[in-house]
C-alpha cells in the first residue's frame, strides 16, 4: 500500500520531535499502521535552517499555504502554534480536503467550534491528542475508552511548568518568585511564563476535556482562571501540616446547576495518588459512573512525548479515513447533532471546601467571632490550627478548612472577616477537592 | 441509522454488569456511537433467573449457539469465561462472520493465536479490552495512543486480589494466609482463590500486554509465573525500612537477547507512584522511546469497570465495521504478517536484582564469607542490613540487595550461601525493579 503522505506546519520543537520519532521507529510504526507514513512537504520561516535538519527527505518551503494546498498532501501536521494565522491555515487545509492534526490547545480551546464544524462540513477530521497532558493519550481515553461512562468529573495537572514550580516550592521551601526563576533557568519555563503561570495553559486544554467529557462545545471564555502567582511557601507549608498538598487543578465537573469549569491552586489530601505526582509530570484523574476512578500519568510537554502524542493521531486518521465518515470518532467525542447547552457555572455558584489564612490578634473572643460569622453564613469548619504566636509577638496564623459551601457564601464570609478590628491581613482563600 | 445487534453469551458478574450500563447509560451511549446499541439475544444456564434479569429486552434462549449462529446479530459478547466451550463458541462465531468482544484474558492468552488468524480469515474483529486491567484502557493506549514508540517495558499490578492481600499484609503487619482469609470474606478473593495467588491470572494479562508491546504472537506457556503465597510478613517489614514496597507485578521487557515475560512478587522503591496504588486497584506502568513513563491506573475487576472497557469494545467495532479491514487496528497492535519472532528469554537468563533473607549464626567472619561468595559470582552489593540479635539468641537476620545479575548467578550463589554451616535458614529470594 502507498504510504500516506503529510504536510509539515513548523519544524520547532514540536514539529522536528515529530519528524524525529517518524524517522527513527519507521519500521515499528510501519509494521503497526501497515502502510508507510511520509513527510513530503515541511513549510518553515527559516528555509536554510530546516534544509539542514531534513535533509532530502522533504521539499522545505517558507510558504506555508504551499503545504494546505498541496493536492499530493493527505495529512497537514500544525505545529506552529498561536491563534491568527494557524486559524487560516487549519480551515484552508481543511477547505482542500486534508485531514488535519495539530497540538494547538490554544487554537482549539478558543475555535474549536468553528474548525471542528468546517472539518465536518469537509469530511475531514481534525485530532488533536497532543493538545492536552502531551504523550498521555487522555483524550483517547475519554473519547474511546471510556465512552460507555457518564463522566461526572475530571481534575488533571495539565501544566508541567507551574507543577514543577509547586514542587520546587514544597520541597525547598521557597517563595513563588525563586521557584520562577529556577523553573527558567532549568528550561522547564519560558522566558514569558504568563500562559503557565497564571493558568491560562491549563484552561485551554480543561476547556477541551470539558468538551469531549460532557458533550457541550468547547467554551473557553466561560472558564475560571486562577494561576500560582499570589501563592505563598507559607500556604503549602501550613497545607502540609494539615495532611494535604497543594497543585494547580483543572476541575470540570457535571453538576445539576451546569458544568464547572475551573483552574485554580487547589488543596488535594496528600494520600491520594494524584498529590504525589511531582515536577514537571501530568496526570488526569476521572471519575466515570461505571469505571470508577481512573488515572493517567506521564509526560505534559516536550518534543518527543508530545511528538509521541502527534504520531498516534496520523495512524488513527490513516485507519479512519478508510471509515464511514459518520461512523468516526466524532471531534467532541459525541455526534454533533448530540451536544448539549448545559450552562457553564459562574464560580461564584461553585460549591467548594475551602482553606482559609489570616493573621489576627492573639486575643480572646477572635475565635469565637470568626466562627460565628462562618456559623452565620451556614459554613461548617472541618478543621482548624491555630499557631502560637511567636515570643514577644501577639499575633498569629489562623488557618481554617471549611466543609463544602458555595462561592458567594465564603466570598461573603471574607468580606466580613476582613472588616472586624482583630484581624490583622487580607484572608488568603485556596480552595479544597477531596477528589474522592 | 439502525441499532447495532448483539448477542449476548452469559449474564453473570461481566454479562449483567454490561446488560446494565448499556440500559442505563443508553441515550449517553447512543449520543457517542451516532447509533443505539441493543442486547437481542442472551444466552445462559439458568433461563428462568435470566428473563428475570432481563424482562422483555431480549430473547433469553438456553443455547449458545442459537446466538453465535443467529444471522441477525452482528456482535457476540461472550462473557462466559473458561476455555473449552468458549472457544468453540468463540470460533463458530467468527465462523459466521460476527465481530466478538470478550473480557476473557485466559482464552486469548492461551488460544489467541489460533482466534486471532480465524478472525483475519473472516475480516472480523475480537475486541478484549476487558481482559486486561478491567476499566482501566490500557489495551487501547498500547494499541493506539502509544503507536509512534518502541515500547521498552512494561510492568504492572494486574490482579486485584494479590494487591488487595499485600496491601493488607504490610497495613497490618499480618500473614499471608491470614490476609487471604480476609480478602476472601470481603469478597476480593474468590473461594477457590489459586489463579489469583498463584499469579496465573497477572500472567494471562501480561501475555497480552506484551505481544501488543512487542509485536509478538501471544505466548503464555513461555511466561515465568511466581505467586505471593510463600511471602513473609517479614520481608515486606524488611523491605519497608530499606524503603521499598514489594507488588506482585508482571513485567515485559524488549532486550538484545529476547523478551522477558515475567510475574512475581517484586521490591519497587516506595516513592515511585505505583509503589503507592493500594489496595484492589490495578495500575500499569508502560515505558516508551519517545513519551517515556506513562502510567494508568484504575479498578481491574468487578462488574461495572469491566462493562466499561466491554461497552467501549463494542463501541470501537461498531465503527470500525465500516473501515477497510485492512485499516483497522490489528489485533496484536502490529500487522499480522509483521509479528517477530524474538524469543521469550527463560527466567534464568533474566537480568534484574535481588532482595535476599537468610538468619545466620551471629558470629565473626559469617560476613566475610557471605560477601564473598557473590563477589566470586561478580554480584555486587547495593545495600546491607543486619538485625540485632535478640537477648540471649545467638542467631540473627541479614538482607542484602544486590545490583544486577543474572539469574542463574544469583541461584548459584544462593546454593553456596545455603551450604555454609552458619546459615541457619534457606535464603528468600525476592527480585527487584527500579522501574526508572
Amino acid at each position: 500500500m502507498k504510504p500516506i503522505k503529510l504536510g509539515l506546519l513548523g519544524l520547532g520543537t514540536v514539529g522536528f520531535g515529530a519528524f524525529q520519532v517518524l524517522a527513527r521507529n519507521q519500521e515499528e510504526i510501519q509494521r503497526r499502521a501497515g502502510r508507510g507514513i511520509e513527510i513530503t512537504k515541511v513549510a518553515v520561516r527559516n528555509v536554510e535552517r530546516a534544509r539542514g535538519l531534513v535533509g532530502n527527505a522533504a521539499v522545505v518551503t517558507g510558504d506555508p499555504f504551499e503545504v494546505v494546498t498541496d493536492p499530493d498532501i493527505e495529512v497537514v501536521v500544525e505545529t506552529i502554534g498561536g491563534y491568527d494565522l494557524t486559524k487560516e491555515l487549519v480551515l484552508k487545509a481543511i477547505e482542500n480536503g486534508k485531514h488535519v492534526v495539530t497540538a494547538n490547545k490554544a487554537l482549539l480551546a478558543v475555535y474549536g467550534n468553528e474548525i471542528f464544524a468546517a472539518a465536518r462540513k469537509a469530511n475531514v477530521m481534525v485530532a488533536f491528542e497532543a493538545a492536552v497532558a502531551g504523550g498521555i493519550p487522555i483524550i483517547k481515553a475519554l473519547r474511546e475508552g471510556l465512552t460507555a461512562n457518564r463522566i461526572q468529573w475530571i481534575a488533571g495537572i495539565i501544566n508541567g511548568t507551574t507543577n514543577f514550580i509547586l514542587s520546587e516550592m514544597r520541597d525547598k521551601g521557597i517563595d513563588f518568585d525563586v521557584a520562577l526563576a529556577d523553573a527558567q533557568r532549568l528550561g522547564y519555563a519560558e522566558a514569558d511564563p504568563t500562559f503557565d503561570i497564571e493558568g491560562v495553559d491549563a484552561a485551554h486544554k480543561l476547556t477541551l476535556m470539558s468538551a469531549i467529557a460532557f458533550g457541550v462545545p468547547v467554551q473557553f471564555d466561560r472558564a475560571y482562571v486562577e494561576g500560582i502567582t499570589r501563592l505563598a511557601a507559607l500556604d503549602i507549608k501550613y497545607a502540609e501540616e494539615l495532611g494535604y498538598r497543594i497543585k494547580l487543578l483543572g476541575i470540570t465537573r457535571r453538576t445539576d446547576a451546569g458544568i464547572e469549569l475551573r483552574v485554580h491552586p487547589t488543596l488535594i489530601p496528600a494520600k491520594r495518588l494524584i498529590a504525589n505526582v511531582e515536577g514537571a509530570m501530568n496526570a488526569v484523574l476521572v471519575q466515570g459512573d461505571a469505571v470508577g476512578a481512573t488515572l493517567y500519568y506521564g509526560k505534559g510537554a516536550g518534543a518527543e512525548p508530545t511528538a509521541s502524542a502527534v504520531v498516534a493521531d496520523i495512524v488513527d486518521v490513516t485507519r479512519l479515513q478508510t471509515a464511514d465518515p459518520g461512523h468516526r470518532v466524532p471531534h467532541l467525542a459525541f455526534q454533533h447533532d448530540a451536544l448539549s447547552d448545559a450552562p457553564v457555572l459562574p464560580i461564584d455558584e461553585v460549591t467548594t471546601s475551602y482553606y482559609l489564612r489570616l493573621r489576627v490578634v492573639d486575643r480572646a473572643g477572635v475565635m469565637a467571632e470568626l466562627t460565628r460569622i462562618l456559623a452565620d453564613l451556614d459554613i461548617s469548619i472541618d478543621a482548624l490550627l491555630q499557631k502560637e504566636s511567636r515570643e514577644g509577638e501577639h499575633q498569629t496564623d489562623i488557618i481554617i478548612l471549611t466543609h463544602q459551601t458555595q462561592e458567594k457564601h465564603i466570598n461573603a464570609a471574607i468580606a466580613r472577616i476582613e472588616a472586624m478590628s482583630t484581624v490583622l491581613s487580607k484572608v488568603t482563600r485556596i480552595r479544597m477537592e477531596s477528589l474522592s
